[in-house]
């Protein structure tokens, strides 16, 4: 017997129209690439969005389509979140920071129809667009003025084309389970693959994102989105301010200390959301200016994902700024909520070492995201914060596969997705990210983490980057060798590094070497590409082998 | 094309799931019918909750049978919120402050199988028992040693019987858009009409339920939850405080203000919903003791809906206990939650009366209900905070229909439920109530509101309660007429009580008459009952007709 319950799709017209009632009038907030701020409010951003509607529909956009993004965070873009997604199409976000030979291979695979372009990134699209077989047009994210001088088919300014178009748009009752959004990983081995997310799973994300458990989003808030929205829905901003008529700033491609600063000051700012490298960018700012005072800015909360908080990132943040750090995990498959680091009533008289060792793990499941950690048979593992396995997830914004199928059958046999992670969880559920899978180190049937080895590593002061990577032994299978970038000027030798590592590593975790190299292998978004130097290493002998 | 995330259906399971997972430690306190307090923890509700599905499973209660509750707020009770829905059967919540007649009609309207109840009920369902044709077994909510000496067929014991079931169960992947809960509308016109709520419509709503813009529920809070569990969901907290694990503290029948001033105390609770009546027993309560300290009581924030929360509650509540009123407005057809009464950033600087008055408002729209107010041919009106008509809602957890098709189609052209209720709504979507559709005055093309009248009344320190009706005016079709009941021992008559009226309504408002009264109808829930009081005044003239 069914409920007798409004049978109304989950789409996500629906934010903007709502955020358009309910707060026309709030501000939406953009540092544009050419430099001057610009400012518009949710009335404008759905008007906007339902001239990008009709605008697709002109160029022949059919529902499913796939309306390609290369562009950084702002009004503009804004609009086509709600005006592609809305009117059907597939908003597919590409990352600018790839390599040129995997946005080509992206867009092509993705087979987008109109290619929007912020004027930054004209260069990059002159030098693709013969390869890139099916963008009908390229549309420049500006005004007429701003055009770029590039040669390219069917090149149109995104202001001249919209301002063509009526506002008036009716949009359709979808299926809630379409496609709304495409998003690119950008893996370390393979090509790029593509999670594609639907109405129904964005709304849901978004829902939870309002809750204060997560980021607590509300009408009340003043949201710096420092995330690119490339990555992965912007971890779902976008869509929750508007469920809630929140003010967004968005900085475009202004991510300086002095930029980020200047916008959480000038907009009163309460919450911010961005990765640790652009947070240390803001930190060397203020080194650099000790007559600021971070206090003063009374930003309230700052979220943190895409790689881990680091002790002396949390303290800042909660000593200088005053304000409380959200950390959370997460990756593009995850929609990307996964797990959020949000104390619990109990740790209230909590304090000292035992504390921030809690708020240092990535955090605590959420409802909608059922966690497992299980061992190499499949068999699942205790939640006692010692044992680590792989980590998989299940929920109704987690992937069920890529785009076009590429990786075949990802899910495991009760539908879990297995995340390449190699984790901890506590009994209160909070999860402690150990390694990737790949990345770990087997050692006689017991694992290491290459991750921990690193970090006690780069502790060092001589260090300035490291990598641990898994070498063929005959006794153990592998052992770690540790591959290290010194420091410039460091005077350094791999026995002191072993010393130091003895008394803060368990003896048997120990590498068995270590190798000085001038640099390491990074992917274009800056992650150690350890394929690379696994092939590079790859007959290494240990020298106790 | 289909977006490629998880298949999850959206189910009440999951609630439980997730909190005896993530949060089994977190109390649920519970003052018992027989008077003691009773603690367990979310871990307890979901082991008690897979008995309560076996016990029914032995029982031979099918998928969609529904099993009826005569119960106040307990952890048993919770046990049976999810144990029912989760494995598929209909939990039909029965209002035990009905008419007994209007219980037997519910009863048998919905077909339960089974019946719990609290041993308090115990003489009304001993009278009901011959009546109740489908009740196959009565279970007495309590443990043996309480068991009520009652002769009704097949009486069980809910401790013993669900003592001797396994925990193991594992809840069926339903159809999220299957039936989870009934509940009936105590309607003052006809029978009363059942609202088929849903898992997915559950679910939607308790996300909701989360945000900070309604009432910001999270793992931090301990919720005193006084409205009752037989009302329109207890207003969704029984499934928002699985979610995400939050304390809940269960007050049972005892609802005096020393019961719940003692559990505020006691149980450190930081929130708390019910309705106008109860927070007037708790301020009773505290006129007599002026040596309480209510700020002392450190509660965060107070939920009231129901009826309208009048200047000098909303006052106190914000005074004496420093705490933040969160009005809504909604019905049984809306699971609850029609509007709340959060504040925007702009009424930062807002202060004195316009301030108060905003807050006295019903609330602001949040997203997954829509809004509109039409007047008579369905045209829809402006926001503006003046005009008001008709108002119709739409939304995912909004009634399409009532149970058995009771009241035929119900849903307006553009599928809004119409709420019988008239409002205003202001440009930035705050809603007001004016009146109830069928007690609105129609006089020569204007509508005039009752309750206005009644509240302006109801002001005068002689008058204990008035009701306004629309009596046949020969040229204005309807004139008001006011009914009085006197305070005891007051000097009132009609023409002062007209000149008292006559500076604070429109003249054109004025009632035509005044009547006084001993007493005034009411439904069995304490509502006027106007349609009694126009039966009775039905043949009367005007003065100056």
């Amino acid at each position: 017997m069914l409920g007798l319950m409004q049978d109304r799709p989950l789409l996500i017209s629906s934010l903007i129209e709502h955020a358009a009632t309910f707060h026309p009038e709030t501000e939406i907030v953009s540092r544009l690439p050419e430099g001057p701020v610009h400012r518009t409010n949710w009335r404008g951003i759905c008007l906007r969005s339902k001239q990008v509607a009709n605008a697709l529909s002109g160029l022949g956009i059919q529902p499913g389509d796939r309306v390609g993004t290369l562009a950084w965070n702002s009004y503009r873009h804004l609009a086509l979140y709600y005006g592609v997604s809305g009117s059907g199409a597939v908003l597919h976000t590409v990352n600018p920071r790839l390599f040129p030979e995997q946005v080509d291979y992206i867009i092509n695979h993705a087979e987008d129809q109109v290619l929007f372009f912020d004027i930054g990134f004209a260069p990059l699209v002159e030098q693709l667009a013969p390869a890139l077989k099916s963008v009908k047009a390229f549309i420049a994210l500006t005004d007429r003025a701003h055009m770029p001088d590039i040669q390219v088919p069917n090149l149109l300014c995104f202001d001249e084309l919209m301002d063509a178009q009526s506002a008036e748009y009716a949009w359709p009752e979808l299926d809630e389970k379409s496609a709304s959004s495409l998003c690119y990983t950008s893996g370390t081995t393979g090509n790029p693959k593509g999670v594609l997310y639907s109405h129904r799973s964005t709304l849901l994300h978004t829902l939870m994102e309002l809750a204060p458990d997560t980021f607590g989003i509300s009408s009340s808030e003043t949201v710096l989105l420092i995330v690119p929205m490339f990555h992965a829905n912007a971890w779902g901003t976008p869509y929750a301010a508007a469920m809630v008529g929140a003010k967004l700033v968005l900085p475009g491609p202004h991510l300086d200390g002095e930029s980020v600063y200047a916008l959480m000051r000038d907009e009163k700012v309460t919450f911010s959301q961005g990765v640790p490298t652009v947070w240390m960018m803001l930190f060397q700012y203020l080194d650099a200016h000790k007559e600021l005072d971070a206090r003063s800015l009374g930003i309230r909360r700052i979220g943190i994902g895409g790689a881990a908080v680091s002790r002396g990132m949390l303290e800042r943040f909660e000593g200088e700024f005053g304000a409380e750090v959200v950390q959370g995990w997460g990756m593009t498959e995850t929609s990307p909520i996964g797990v959020i680091s949000k104390l619990l009533p109990k740790h209230d008289n909590w304090a000292g070492e035992e504390l921030v060792k809690l708020k240092l793990k990535q955090g605590r499941g959420v409802w909608g995201v059922e966690l497992k950690i299980v061992d190499e048979s499949g068999q699942a593992l205790p939640w006692d914060g010692v044992a680590f396995g792989h980590l998989h997830v299940r929920g109704p914004w987690i992937a069920s596969g890529y785009f076009r199928r590429e990786g075949g059958e990802v899910l495991d046999q009760e539908g879990f997705f297995p995340t390449g992670d190699v984790a901890t969880i506590d009994p209160d559920g909070y999860l402690q990210l150990v390694d990737r899978a790949k990345d770990v180190i087997k050692s006689g049937g017991e694992w290491i983490s290459s991750i921990d080895l690193e970090n006690t590593a780069n502790s060092h002061p001589g260090v300035a980057e490291s990598a641990v990577i898994g070498v063929a032994h005959p006794k153990w299978q592998e052992r770690p060798l540790l591959v290290v970038v010194k420091r410039a000027g460091a005077e350094l030798d791999g026995a002191t590094l072993i010393d130091y590592l003895s008394t803060r590593i368990a003896k048997w975790w120990l590498p068995d070497d270590v190798v000085f190299v001038d640099s390491l292998p990074h992917t274009a978004t800056g992650k150690l590409l350890k394929t690379k130097l696994r092939e590079q290493f790859k007959d290494y002998k240990l020298p106790l082998a």
